[in-house]
């Protein structure tokens, strides 16, 4: 072992080598100015980090595309060695299975989708993940790198802590007990950690990553679909509270003597900014594609909006209020209707959040759509997964 | 520089050291067994960890008095070495100024507190600051050894942060000008680094270190006093927002056609549960005191208290739902009222959690009273501290 590898100095440089490993694998390419910003360190400090991180082949340096450049030189962006690592993410949905794969620098490998029965048992939705991903990339998905797999499941999934009471979650409560081995049975077929969450959660965490909160540290997420649900991102990482019951945004009471939801206790947003409670609340489009086709010429479903929009700000606000986000993110086909929901969210959040704040934080659609989920399970493995943390220290020990 | 030292299984030893160190830093006092739990490690490892620690006086073990011990083998609880340093923590509240010393194994050096008048300047409450800190532990206290100066003060406080967008908190613009060069000034005379934060924010970090919601990693810290105001603790670290804006459960709106806010919108919780909010609504007390007194044969002043409570839980719910925190803590002159007041927001609670969540969180009333917001700061000292992040390899650098 080379002089410079011992002592305390080699220890800091160590120390900064591997925070700068860390930014690029979970912010993706970045400019040195980035690079910079987000890790606190000196000018002259992070050229010489990210100079050895080069030469060493760790770290690569890309010059923009000709067409991207801006007037001036143009600014090499920083990623990881596409090589050195691949996530694969599996969104188990309702009644469909996403799949999408990134490499560590956070180039997409692939993506694809299938739609299946409600009633379609574990074993069977497994199976349909193993074709989806064989297929990635055509079929180029190199397994050996793999350094983790992200799964996305409907529902509370509880994640126990150390220093939480309590040991388990609400999974096996929770009426989740047929995916309980959904880890093992992941593990095995991959031959890679398995790291499970709630997907609506998951989307938070992609939205954060990749998508219309790229960046922020701080970030709110609400999901308008079938159900309504939601997710935090706290310090660039996913939020899960003490009982992995974080993010239940649609079970915020929005009328106090609303109608009964599906959770048991009434009056919750769900009620109210459902797709199932906007239709309701119309009473006339059979679904919501003919509601959103209609809405430009349609006063009664402009009203609707108008009232979901209200409720959406006000809790939005409330959450704003106590957690001081950057960004608030609003998503799920809902989300679709464009300013007739966002207008009045708007109008609500100016309402109830605290004036000092109101400059603050921002309001913005989500961009990633249903790819969400899987991309948010990527993004869990290249934050959280077990392999990654050594990767790549040539020296590390298993 | 012995063998042992260098290469990657030293680095990994150094590691959990580290982590040892930080968990009993910021945690107190701890048996083998709950420094086990926290850190992760292996039963074998944390042993031999330990072991060196003890051997080489950085950690101290002590066996329970004998009044203390239970049947069976008394535990050990394992400490800093307590001449290793010192944090000193100043409160300037609006009519006191509150100072606390502890060292880093937790023990108390000495506190003090003396009252001023509101319109005291800055100058003025820094004096008496240092005056009251000479004081402490009968003037022992070792300034050599002050790791850091902790200092609560009212009002928000930005923490730009890199990541973040923008550049500055409110702290420029909320009106506490007056203040803000009380770091360079605390700084020259002590010595030492100076964190501040708000000290309602400090209050909710001292109640999840020391009080209601101790070794909890995830707490909800709501104040009812003259104003209301509050804090989060997110997974053991107090949590800021993206612009130092964290935690203003007080201007969450309660009543949205409600009285207006000294911060300029309506409705908010600080109109129905503040101290003066309580005796408005009376109409009959002179101040708390005597509200309070009456309050066992007061039937009007009860049905004031329910109502409180009832929007006090309500916020509160929708809080933890987004959240999904293990502790929430309730304080304040108000939460005196004992359980005129905690019913409500109990039974406020049941009606607006989720369902899942009710068994799990936690109300409880504060434990620290005012000294709160000075404990708080030194916590913060031993959570954040430059100083203490080196502490205390012997070879690191400067």
């Amino acid at each position: 072992m080379p002089r410079e590898h011992q002592g305390p100095l080699a220890r800091l440089r160590r120390g900064h080598e591997e925070l700068v490993l860390r930014l690029l694998r979970t912010h993706g390419p970045l400019s040195r100015a980035e690079l910079g910003r987000l890790s606190g360190l000196s000018r002259t400090t992070l050229y010489d980090i990210v100079g050895a991180l080069v030469d060493g082949g760790a770290v690569v340096a890309t010059a923009p595309a000709a067409a991207e450049r801006r007037r001036g030189r143009p600014v090499e962006t920083l990623s990881l060695h596409p090589g050195a690592g691949q996530a694969v993410g599996i969104d188990f949905a309702r009644r469909a299975v996403h799949v999408a794969a990134v490499n560590v620098a956070h180039e997409v490998v692939g993506s694809a989708s299938e739609t299946h029965p409600a009633e379609l048992d574990w074993p069977e939705r497994v199976r349909l993940a193993e074709r989806l991903v064989a297929g990635l990339g055509g079929g180029t998905l190199r397994l050996g790198a793999l350094s983790g797999i992200g799964v996305g499941v409907v529902g509370p999934v509880g994640t126990p802590r150390p220093g939480a009471e309590g040991t388990g979650g609400p999974e096996g409560a929770g009426g989740a007990a047929d995916r309980t081995d959904l880890p093992v049975l992941l593990g095995k077929r991959f031959g890679a950690p398995v790291l499970v969450d709630n997907n609506t959660r998951l989307a938070a965490l992609a939205e954060a990553t990749w998508g219309a909160a790229t960046g922020a540290q701080d970030v709110l997420y609400l999901r308008l679909s079938h159900g309504v649900g939601g997710g935090l991102v706290v310090g660039g990482a996913l939020h899960r509270g003490a009982y992995g019951l974080s993010g239940e945004l649609g079970h915020i009471t929005a009328e106090p003597d609303g109608r009964r939801c599906s959770c048991g206790k009434d009056g919750c947003l769900e009620t109210v900014a459902s797709v199932g409670a906007v239709l309701r609340a119309h009473g006339g489009a059979a679904d919501l594609a003919a509601f959103l086709a209609a809405l430009p010429h349609d006063p009664a479903a402009a009203r609707v909006l108008d009232e979901v929009g209200t409720h959406v700000g006000t809790v939005l606000a409330a959450v704003c209020n106590a957690l001081g986000p950057e960004v608030a993110v609003l998503g799920g086909e809902l989300a679709a209707a464009g300013p007739a929901l966002f207008d009045p969210v708007e109008r609500a959040l100016h309402a109830h959040l605290m004036p000092v704040s109101r400059a603050r934080g921002r309001l913005r659609p989500a961009t990633l759509g249903e790819a969400a989920g899987a991309l948010g399970a990527i993004a869990l493995v290249l934050h959280e997964s077990p392999l990654l943390d050594r990767y790549p220290a040539p020296d590390s020990l298993e």
